[in-house]
């Protein structure tokens, strides 16, 4: 085992708060196996890389020899996660709930060792628990202090309903640490105060409070606004590889170095090394390419990642794509811009009817690709590098 | 079976309210054995009389033919009763539920007949509905409605905690009105709250919903308190036959006809003709006879009743009680009086020393009991036939 000051510095890389912040470091100084908690809602299997940074996180833990578990909230899938949201979810069916888990095992088995992985699901305790069960641990927290918690308190006081199962859901997400004895459990910085309210059960139940850590909100690739689906902003992990290389392609240089450091599995000392060579002169580009490589290759395989990479470079036909591109933003009226406004107010083109004209001569690409519908609406959220010609490019961010 | 319109008179006498007003007259109309639902909390088995009102409420069902359920809340019985209490109850074990539902069977059925009531416990249905269908249950109520409860209202607002399983409580209560199909659900006005929850909830579940009838808080002893053991102010419906009988002629005459109305088994009809007789120059004391008889042949028998009236008026010495005695009201300092000060601060005696010395002559009596114990306390909450010698008489409340 690597010394505990490197295994911290490695493992609070890129997470947003670690609590009780000493905490870890006691915990790996027992010299045991620990039990790293990571529970996952089963309503949206369907990964974006920015679910990953979290997974990463589990990967790290398991590398370093401990029991990581990925826990599949099915039994609160029929609840439904009010974090962060105005209104409750649906509850899912147990079909749904199945379907989603194997969605999910075959997606993060790119990244965690499935041999060493031990998946759970929180209904083998929670239908022991009973109604009578749900009913003593509901007598452990009280209304007030659910209260305080920000998106409850802005609903109440906002005058939105809060169902009250809604309140059951954190104290079921704090007993599955129970159940599973975890000493550290991971999130997302909007699960913080579900993730507390795990070490308050916990202390009640006579065990050692778990170590929180909460992993943050990955930018989207526009840099500014957090990955989503409905912002279109993202890169799925069953992406193809060749959409998924031009995507990491798209984004700043500045937002590259960001997703170094939470998605790469590259050491620390490595990507410095990589930085301090790109200040010295080495092209950015070149190190995206890096970026993209491992990327790929974690989702597809090494083969498809030097394909996609192969075919990004003749695609802007070797050595035509410049060396620095001008990083436009824009912003759109109603969510989505037609692609002659894009070009002309990226200055591309000098008006809307030039731009027509373009596309019909077959001059038009996004990233590297021509296009040919001239009625194109480009959603807010998006990225792309538009080019005119053989010279005339822009990375055009729309918000 | 009686006209729709008479039975209505009774069904509502001495209720304090009926929801919706005209949903009882309805029902009946259905011409079928209504469900008659009335939930016990099962912490409190050793019933006073102030209980029966409720109780009684449920006979007349009973005899007009209605399917009466006795509910022993032994699942909520976990819980502990939120309802107008500022701190949480703690809960109960499955013997304690056990050995109190026996004793609670002892007495109702002293007013309740034992083959007609169906006598059902709320865990056969809610240990069934398991953690996940209590979680769906708590989804069909917000916290804002909940927070409208009063008593839940001024504890959030005063700081006070509430915990999250007293918001389960109600919704229990009202899940036990979907379970038993309920028509009708009796309970006290500090249960309204509750019992329209039941109302929502069936409703919720496709049912009618049912019609809630509340029965008042009974007043005490003292006419002014609500009768509570912890006030001293009631009759125990264990009480010994003499105990009793005393306590219902130590109150005045206005509290009895209050307590002809709600305790009584006797028709309105009976009652206004007593109530004329009395205007005509009837001894009031009579009356209260009778009411003493009925009450006392109730939980004990007619034989004891009769022995228990003979004993209290010998011991007032046949004809030496007066007709009119003073009634006298007295606020204790902090809970409690000596009798000499409540011999003294009722006129009976000039003075402390010579209510010992009366005493010390046995000339004292309580409630036509004579005395020895000069250091005797009376609480508050009491309300006693005070005697000084053969004339003077005082009947004494302590607040």
């Amino acid at each position: 085992m690597a010394a505990i000051h490197d295994q911290i510095a490695e493992l609070t890389r890129g997470t947003d708060e670690v609590l009780p912040e000493d905490g870890l470091a006691a915990k790996l100084k027992e010299g045991r196996p620990l039990v790293v908690k990571a529970g996952f809602d089963p309503t949206a299997p369907d990964l974006h890389i920015g679910h990953t940074v979290l997974i990463n996180k589990m990967r790290q833990f398991q590398q370093l020899g401990h029991d990581v578990v990925f826990l599949i909230g099915d039994f609160t899938g029929m609840i439904g996660d009010p974090s962060g949201k105005n209104a409750t979810r649906p509850p899912l069916t147990p079909e749904e709930i199945q379907a989603n888990a194997e969605t999910y095992e075959k997606q993060i088995f790119k990244i965690l060792d499935a041999g060493k992985t031990r998946v759970e699901f929180n209904s083998s305790w929670m239908n022991k628990l009973g109604a009578a069960g749900l009913i003593k641990l509901a007598a452990r927290h009280t209304v007030a202090r659910m209260l305080e918690r920000d998106d409850f308190s802005k609903r109440y006081k906002g005058g939105e309903p809060i169902a009250i199962h809604e309140f059951l859901y954190p104290l079921v997400q704090g007993y599955d640490s129970v159940a599973l004895k975890a000493d550290v459990e991971l999130g997302g910085t909007d699960q913080k105060f579900n993730l507390l309210v795990g070490r308050q059960l916990q202390q009640d139940y006579g065990q050692k409070p778990q170590i929180v850590m909460t992993t943050p909100l990955l930018e989207g690739l526009d840099g500014v606004q957090k990955m989503s689906k409905s912002l279109g902003n993202y890169i799925g992990i069953t992406d193809a590889p060749g959409e998924m290389f031009g995507k990491i392609m798209s984004i700043s240089d500045e937002l590259m170095w960001r997703y170094f450091e939470v998605l790469s599995f590259r050491s620390l000392d490595d990507i410095s090394a990589l930085k301090r060579a790109v200040e010295d002169g080495k092209n950015p580009r070149d190190a995206k390419f890096e970026l993209g490589d491992e990327i790929v290759a974690r989702f597809h395989s090494e083969a498809e990642a030097a394909a996609a990479q192969q075919e990004f470079v003749s695609r802007f036909q070797q050595g035509a794509m410049p060396e620095e591109i001008p990083e436009v933003a824009l912003a759109t009226e109603d969510g989505s811009m037609g692609i002659a406004h894009v070009l002309k107010n990226a200055g591309l083109v000098s008006s809307t009817s030039e731009a027509f004209r373009m596309i019909k001569q077959g001059a038009v690409k996004i990233d590297g690709e021509k296009i040919e519908d001239r009625s194109l609406q480009l959603l807010a959220g998006t990225t792309h590098v538009y080019q005119v010609g053989k010279r005339k490019f822009a990375r055009v961010s729309l918000t």
